[in-house]
């Protein structure tokens, strides 16, 4: 009881220490891009305004509180993050289909395809510009920019095999765990190493945060791909068994196509061949892949991710952000039971 | 007779200058993107391939050769523009639903949507990593770093405009001025700027480079404009009247929107209105435009933004590079006669 009270607690604390953080973003963001009429800016906002927890923007100033604590100089940087994964968000909206995100409608179903585009290209364009409004030296700042340069183009490297997965029935975990570092790894591992760089971390802090932040982004996306099979509808805002729908390639159907044995395998392939998969057929799937085990060997990677990129940690003295990335990493593993 | 052969001359020699440089540009390009066999890879250098003039590394390498002859070490720079700006065409033919450029297939005609956003998105990305690869000071690479941010920015606003202005009848010639500068006088200006920057311009060169690329952008969207209702098909790629048909509003369209009187002025709109437009609409369409005047205005417009802009290069010391700008600049009148 004790000890669940305490659980409690700290989640609580975990959820406000986010709050403010994420405060601190949205203002930066909304006082940053253009406060006018046009369509074209109320869209690049709309997912902003909408809510999400800025995460990568919470890994950037946590990840920079490990060697100092005085993180507001560098909100312009971690905001810069977080419009960039906002331009990823609003374009594989598009490319998915998808009609609706943190429970608004999304860009491209409120207002029209050509402006979703736009509103994106004008956020990935504007997180090179929110870089230069940080004061911190030129040197540092120009490693940023050609790291975001490098990520943004990872990112689209991970959504296009993504995409290209839906086709194929033979993709490999290997292959998933390729398209995850890509599509999900990447920024979070970038945000750690720029929060580390803008703190002048050493050559083996700055490995280590990246490495932490490399292994959350995978557990995160792998935790996503199970909820989306067993989590509640609304807390992950969207439908269950919408990936399976898709034909996505998910961690759980890669597994599950890996080990089953026929006929349970050639029921699951035939029902992704399926153009138009009814409930029926959706819910079949999920037991079939939960009968695999997939669940269990997703919930075992994840907690071994997680135990690596706490791990990770280690290098750094004992500070209250310590505390909080382990707090962070901790929850994480319990989101999937 | 003597000046006939001597403009041929001239204009023999322009078209070698600019082939020299598009095979150092393109050269490039094709090397340090990655060349493996992804879709994606390959989508982002469809247009690349398919040849083009590659006027604006044409600008900034000729605007550094005002001051030093030695452009090579640019390179990198000048191709970074080049992919800038194949990202906005890469994107805007989505949005305009073209079928055809450079005598190809459009990336989402030959692939699909979501495979020619995510080629614009990745070629936006690299080109911040290709400043990288610049050897010049890495002040400089900043500074270039945080315009190329801004007229990206600039690209999707004035495209943002240029969707908006297809639904109305009433844009005034400040408002298409205003779209123009943004969506392609943008990338002249910052072309011109960063050879000026590059070559240790003083603050009055860059001021006059940035005049010159802006007044060269404008007219070169009115030419445009101009070709795209009286040039000749083959030499456009495009058909003509196609921007009638969409109802872009083109230079043209709004001076006759302007100074057409009824019922001539009515039945143009009347043409706008049809969401169907038949070839007899838009050869009455052309006729209404050429009635009220507008080519001989828009001609006009462009000899004294040319003529104009030849003018900001008077600061600078007589040298090759100079006389291939004016050129070029006076080829450019030409091409609506």
């Amino acid at each position: 009881m004790v000890r669940k009270v305490k659980i409690l607690e700290e989640y609580e604390l975990m959820k406000k220490d986010f709050k403010v953080i994420a405060e601190k973003i949205d203002n930066f963001i909304l006082k940053h891009l253009p406060n006018n009429v046009s369509n074209l800016w109320k869209a690049s906002k709309h997912y902003i305004i909408a809510g999400g927890k800025r995460l990568r923007p919470f890994f950037i100033l946590k990840s920079y509180s490990l060697l100092d604590e005085n993180f507001e100089k560098i909100i312009p940087i971690a905001a810069a993050i977080e419009i960039l994964h906002t331009f990823s968000l609003i374009h594989d909206d598009i490319m998915d289909r998808d009609s609706t995100r943190r429970n608004v409608p999304t860009v491209h179903t409120k207002w029209n395809e050509s402006l979703a585009i736009l509103a994106g290209d004008i956020l990935l364009s504007q997180a090179f510009v929110f870089v230069d409004k940080t004061k911190i030296p030129q040197d540092i700042k120009y490693k940023i920019l050609i790291e975001l340069g490098q990520v943004s183009s990872k990112l689209c490297e991970g959504q296009a095999m993504d995409m290209e997965f839906e086709e194929r029935t033979d993709v490999s975990s290997e292959e998933y765990m390729k398209m995850v570092e890509l599509k999900t790894g990447s920024l979070f591992e970038i945000s750690a190493f720029i929060g580390g760089l803008c703190a002048n971390a050493s050559v083996s802090q700055i490995k280590s945060l990246k490495e932490f932040g490399k292994k959350f982004g995978l557990s995160f996306q792998i935790i996503d791909d199970i909820l989306g099979l067993i989590g509640e509808e609304k807390k992950i805002g969207k439908p269950i068994g919408s990936d399976l729908r898709k034909g996505k390639k998910t961690y759980l159907l890669i597994y599950a196509l890996e080990h089953l044995k026929n006929p349970e395998k050639s029921n699951l392939i035939t029902i992704l061949g399926k153009k138009e998969k009814n409930n029926d057929d959706i819910s079949k799937g999920i037991e079939l892949i939960k009968h695999s085990g997939a669940i269990e060997s997703a919930k075992k990677i994840v907690k071994n991710l997680l135990d690596e990129a706490i791990s990770k940690l280690e290098v750094f003295p004992d500070s209250e952000a310590k505390k909080e990335l382990q707090r962070l990493a901790k929850f994480s593993i319990q989101r999937t039971y």
